[in-house]
């Protein structure tokens, strides 16, 4: 028999899933179009049709568990709560749906915590002590002490994209005001983007396009043509991480940041800087210590395994 | 037979020690003026003397190990490296002097994962998730998470006090500017009670009094008389402790923060108001559901404790 757990990527748009093994590898993987499905129960109904396909690819396949990242998920409740960008409303007791569907143990967390697992059974060279940032829509985080996800009092910890960046900056979704998310996040490279463009005299390949079909690939788009007004969004983005993550470093002194999502694969326009605004800022006893990577696993993939590892991590137990 | 092991608080003017037995009781103590020591190896050597006259007092005694508080303890390499208020100069291997001279296993720390272990143990309500914050001289932190002590890459996580609280604020012996410990220690609060003084038509009880003879402990007694201006510098402290930890609680999710040391003191008049600083500054998700308390172990017996909880927590594994 082929010991196999079903990790799943639940996002606002798509849902990848793949049967993963013990060592990581992904055997068999499919897809949903997460908007289809008004309800987390039509979507785990619909998921666990397509899991029973893949399973029969191969007679030796047996499903041992499965594992979700999904937005807002409580890895203590198994409860996703008013996840912002996915279709269903209120609580939604996924980690149960998951189990009664498909007949084995279920874990779920949130996408970041997730892909802190899959980098530490899967990637992180051997680290023990580091930090994945997911550079997406918003901000989130995984952080892993000493070999162990840190989850905090409640299975909520690692809301780094609501530090507060900027003090009375701008307005994010959670009330507050200069969150970490409103500045360093795709979202927030956009919005400094179109400060710019509205400075006067402002000149750049981007000026007179429609605010609202620019996206943060335009702007990298532009920064590596050389446009310098994208390159000075970069640049302020830049100086934001790296002065955030010079505080998190005192705090949890990390060997290893890694970096993940779509403004991460901006590379070394976005990291490059960062990394240098960050040992500008970081106490002396952290200096050259501490490393910037792009996270050892491929976006897509880093997400499935992940959410498998949730699962592996405690069957090895 | 009754086990012991040894605790000991090392600062920079007095070092307290005592032998603890399982259940965190000290049976014995015994203190060294500090600054009579210019060297470790004599420092260690008259300790011995002392805890030999401590075990003698009953047959029963005996020494299973000794554990360390130290400013500046890096518990994986055992050294103290350029302790900032003590007599040794450069770098102390001071665990391997403690085994050499006492014959037992050692463990040394910064004093402020020293009270945390202590917490831990012998006190915490059960918690398993929770910072203690030293506000001393200085501002240290030991974090606790699912029941350990987050130490990082290289047992060097925690240093809270150079969390950046203002940019570009006041210069820190770190050689950076506007950490948290320049506002939210004793020094720091005295610092901002000489600056609302030197305001033009300041008023206050401590107006015209010498600057280098002010103490925290002035200003408290000031604001306990009801001096505005004594209220105002701890209003300031208490705004800039509540959104510190705003940050931190995003970042670590605990369920306590527990204040130990010389301003800590000071009670509600700094941490009733910190507190309500730190609810509004506070992500919704936590709201409500983190408390500011007063370190349950005794300022100088915490320290004690914490120091033999290091070892402790080492021979029950």
């Amino acid at each position: 028999m082929i010991e196999l757990v079903l990790g799943i990527d639940v996002g606002g748009t798509n849902t990848d899933f793949g049967l993963v093994d013990s060592d990581g590898k992904i055997l068999a993987r499919g897809h949903l179009d997460t908007r289809q499905y008004p309800t987390a129960g039509g979507f785990v109904a619909a998921l666990a049709e397509g899991v029973g396909k893949l399973l029969q690819k191969d007679k030796r396949f047996q499903l041992k568990g499965v594992g979700a990242g999904v937005p807002n998920a409580n890895p203590f409740t198994g409860i996703v709560e008013d996840p912002p960008n996915l279709p269903w409303k209120g609580k939604v007791a996924l980690r149960e749906l998951l189990t009664d569907q498909l007949k084995v143990p279920a874990e779920i967390s949130n996408d970041a915590n997730a892909a802190a697992m899959g980098e530490l059974l899967y990637g992180a060279g051997g680290s023990k002590n580091f930090v994945v940032i997911t550079l997406g829509t918003g901000i989130g985080a995984g952080i892993v002490a000493d070999g162990v996800l840190l989850q905090g009092r409640d299975g909520l910890a690692g809301e780094l994209g609501h530090v507060i960046a900027i003090p009375d900056g701008r307005l994010c979704n959670c009330g507050r005001k200069g969150c970490f998310e409103r500045y360093a996040s795709a979202t927030g490279l956009k919005e400094t983007m179109h400060e710019l463009l509205a400075r006067p005299g402002a000149r750049s390949l981007l000026s007179g396009s429609d605010p609202r079909n620019l996206s943060s690939k335009h702007i990298f788009d532009a920064a590596a043509s050389g446009d310098l007004l994208a390159l000075e969004a970069f640049d302020y983005t830049a100086r934001i991480i790296g002065k955030v993550l010079a505080d998190v470093a005192a705090i949890l002194s990390p060997a290893t940041f890694y970096f993940l999502g779509g403004l991460a694969n901006a590379g070394d326009i976005l990291l490059k800087p960062a990394k240098s605004y960050f040992d500008q800022a970081l106490l002396f006893i952290h200096r050259d210590k501490i490393t910037f990577e792009i996270s050892s696993l491929k976006d897509r993939e880093a997400a499935i395994l992940g959410s498998a590892a949730l699962l592996w991590h405690k069957l090895e137990k």
